[in-house]
C-alpha cells in the first residue's frame, strides 16, 4: 500500500541470567551453549549463576568461560535461591530479565515460580525436565552404536528417559542391543546411575518407519538419534523434537559438544511448543509502523470501519480528526 | 568441519487455541491477528475461544474469521473456563499444544496457571495486562493528534496505562494538548471509560529526547507513539517497546487494524524480554546434525575431551566405540 511502511526490528534482551547447573560434575560446555549466543545477541549484561564446588570454590573452566563470553558476575549459588536473586536481584547480585539454563526439578521450579510473578517482570527459556533420548534403530542399526547412544544418555541421571524404538527388527538383532548394553554398561564408572535409568526404560517395536515416527512425534524427544536406513529422509516425518541425530556417526555427544548445535532443548513433550535456546532466545523483535499522509488516506477508511464495528470511536476519531486536518490544508 | 553438517528446520505447532475476547465489544480485528499467522504457519488444528453474546450467539464477524483461517471449532465460552478447557481438553473441545491472545485478568491468570502445569503440556504467547500508550511529543506535535492518541488507547478499560512524555515544550503547548483531550473526550460514547483511565494517566516532561527514551525503555510501553521531529531516527533509541508507531501519520489504530503489524504485544513492561504475537509464535524450530564417518574423526577428540572433563564416560565411549570401529575396518 503506497505511503505505508511496516516492519521489525530486533533488539539483545538487556540483562540475561544463565543458569549452569553443578551438581555431581562439571558442566562448561552448558556455560558455552548458554553464554556464547548472549554474547552474540550482544546483551548488555550477562550473568552466570553455578553452585559453588564443596570447597566453596568455582571450577576454572566456568571462570574461563564467563570471561570470554563477557560475563558481568558469577553467582556461586544454585537451587531456586540462585533463581531468586536473578529475578528479583538482591544487594550483591544483578536484577535479570530473562533466565535461562537447565537445571533439577528445584530449578525449574523456581524458574516457572518467577515467569509468572509479574512483579519480577522475568522470562525463561521453557520448563526443562530430565533429559530424554529416542533412538530409532532398524536393521541397518550397528547394535554397538545403539547402546552406546542409550547409555549415553542413561548417565545422565535416575530420571534420565531413555526409549528404543525398533523397526521390523529379529529377536537376534534386539538381543544384541540388549547383550551391548549390559557389556558396555558394566564398563562405565556410573554404572549405578545408569542401572537407575536403564530399569525404567522403553523397548517399543514396530513394523514401519511411518509407525515409528508417529510415535516418537506423539512423545516428541528432546533428542531423537535416527540409526535408520535413508535417515536423512526420514527427518521430513519429524514434526515434534529438540534436536535430531542423523545416521549412524552422529551420536548425541557430538550435539552436545560440538555438531554446532545447542543442547538446552525442550524435555517432557515440550518440543511440541517450544525450541531449544538459540540466538533468538536472547532477542526479542518490535514491530514499527511508518505511515505518510497518503498512507493514512489509503488505510484511513479500513480502519475507521473496523474500529466502528468494534465501537471504539476514540480509535475511529484519531484517524478522522488527521483526514480532516489534510482535507483543510488542501482548500 | 568436513563431514559436519548441521542446521535446523521449522514445523508448525500442530494444535492452537486462539482466545478472542468478548465483553463489552466484538472484537474481530484480534481473531484476525490471531488467525491469520496461525494459517499461514500451517497449523493443523486452529480452536477459537471466544465469549458468546448476551443472547448465547456470537458475531457473525468472529464466525467468518474463523471460517477464512480454517479454524476446526469456536469454543462459545470466555474467561478463564475457555482456557482451561483449550489446555486440558474436554469432550467437545479439542486440547492444544499452545495458547494465544489478549484477555481480562481471569484468563491471564487461567493462562499462566496452565503454562505451569506440566501435566497440561500448554505454553502461551506471554502474560498480557492492561493495555498501555506512551506517547512522545515534542514542539512539532500537533496537539489534536497527540490527544486523539491519547484518548485511544484511554477507551480499551479503565485499567488502561495513558502515558505522555513531553520533550522541552512550553506550558501553552502543554495546555494546548490538555484542553485537546477534554474537547474531543466529552464527544466520545465512552467517555465514562476515558475519564477512568485517564485519571491515573501521567504525563511527564523532560529537556531532551534522550532523557525521553531513557525513561520509555524502562517503562517498555505496549505502544510508543514517536510525535516528534524527525521520528525516524528515534527508532534507533528504542531498546524496549512492542510496536512504534513513527510521526504524525501513524497513529495507534492504523497498527491495530492495517498497516500490516500485529496488535497482540506484551504490556505491564514485558516488551523487555517478549515479542508480539508473530508467524514464530506458531512454529517452532529443530535443530539436526548430521555426521559423516570424516565428520567423527574431525570433532572427536573435541567431543572426548569435553566429555572427559564432565566426567560423562559413557558420552565419551559413544563416540570412542565408533571411532575404534572406523579404525578396525581400515586394517
Amino acid at each position: 500500500m503506497p505511503g505505508v511502511i511496516c516492519g521489525r526490528f530486533s533488539r539483545p534482551i538487556e540483562r540475561v541470567g544463565l543458569y549452569v547447573p553443578g551438581g555431581t560434575a562439571v558442566l562448561p560446555s552448558t556455560a558455552l551453549m548458554l553464554g556464547v549466543p548472549a554474547m552474540v545477541a550482544g546483551c548488555e549484561k550477562i550473568v552466570l549463576a553455578s553452585p559453588p564446588r564443596s570447597d566453596g570454590s568455582i571450577s576454572p573452566e566456568i571462570v574461563y568461560i564467563a570471561q570470554k563470553v563477557g560475563a558481568e558476575s558469577i553467582v556461586l549459588a544454585g537451587g531456586a535461591q540462585a533463581v531468586a536473586a536473578m529475578a528479583y536481584g538482591t544487594e550483591s547480585v544483578s536484577k535479570v530479565d530473562k533466565i535461562l539454563g537447565p537445571g533439577n526439578q528445584f530449578v525449574t521450579a523456581a524458574k516457572m515460580h518467577v515467569s509468572n510473578d509479574t512483579n519480577a517482570g522475568v522470562s525463561i527459556d521453557m520448563p526443562a525436565g530430565p533429559s530424554e533420548v529416542l533412538v530409532v534403530a532398524d536393521k541397518d542399526a550397528n547394535p554397538a552404536f545403539v547402546a552406546s547412544d542409550l547409555l549415553s544418555q542413561a548417565e545422565h541421571g535416575v530420571d534420565s528417559q531413555v526409549i528404543l524404538l525398533t523397526v521390523d527388527l529379529s529377536e537376534a538383532q534386539l538381543k544384541a542391543i540388549e547383550d551391548e548394553v549390559h557389556n558396555q554398561a558394566m564398563a562405565l564408572p556410573r554404572v549405578d546411575i545408569v542401572r537407575g535409568s536403564i530399569k525404567h526404560s522403553v523397548t517399543v517395536t514396530v513394523k514401519t518407519i511411518e509407525d515409528a515416527m508417529r510415535i516418537s512425534n506423539d512423545y516428541a524427544p528432546e533428542h531423537l538419534i535416527l540409526q535408520v536406513k535413508d535417515a536423512a529422509k526420514v527427518v521430513d516425518k519429524v514434526v515434534n523434537a529438540g534436536s535430531v541425530f542423523i545416521g549412524e556417526w552422529t551420536p548425541e555427544s557430538v550435539g552436545d559438544y560440538s555438531a554446532g548445535v545447542n543442547h538446552s532443548l525442550p524435555t517432557y513433550g515440550f518440543a511440541k511448543q517450544y525450541s531449544g535456546v538459540n540466538l533468538a532466545s536472547f532477542m526479542k523483535h518490535i514491530t514499527c509502523s511508518n505511515l505518510t499522509s497518503e498512507g493514512l488516506r489509503n488505510v484511513g477508511s479500513a480502519v475507521m470501519q473496523l474500529a466502528g464495528v468494534e465501537e471504539l470511536h476514540a480509535h475511529k476519531r484519531a484517524v478522522e480528526i488527521r483526514l480532516k486536518w489534510l482535507d483543510e490544508q488542501k482548500q
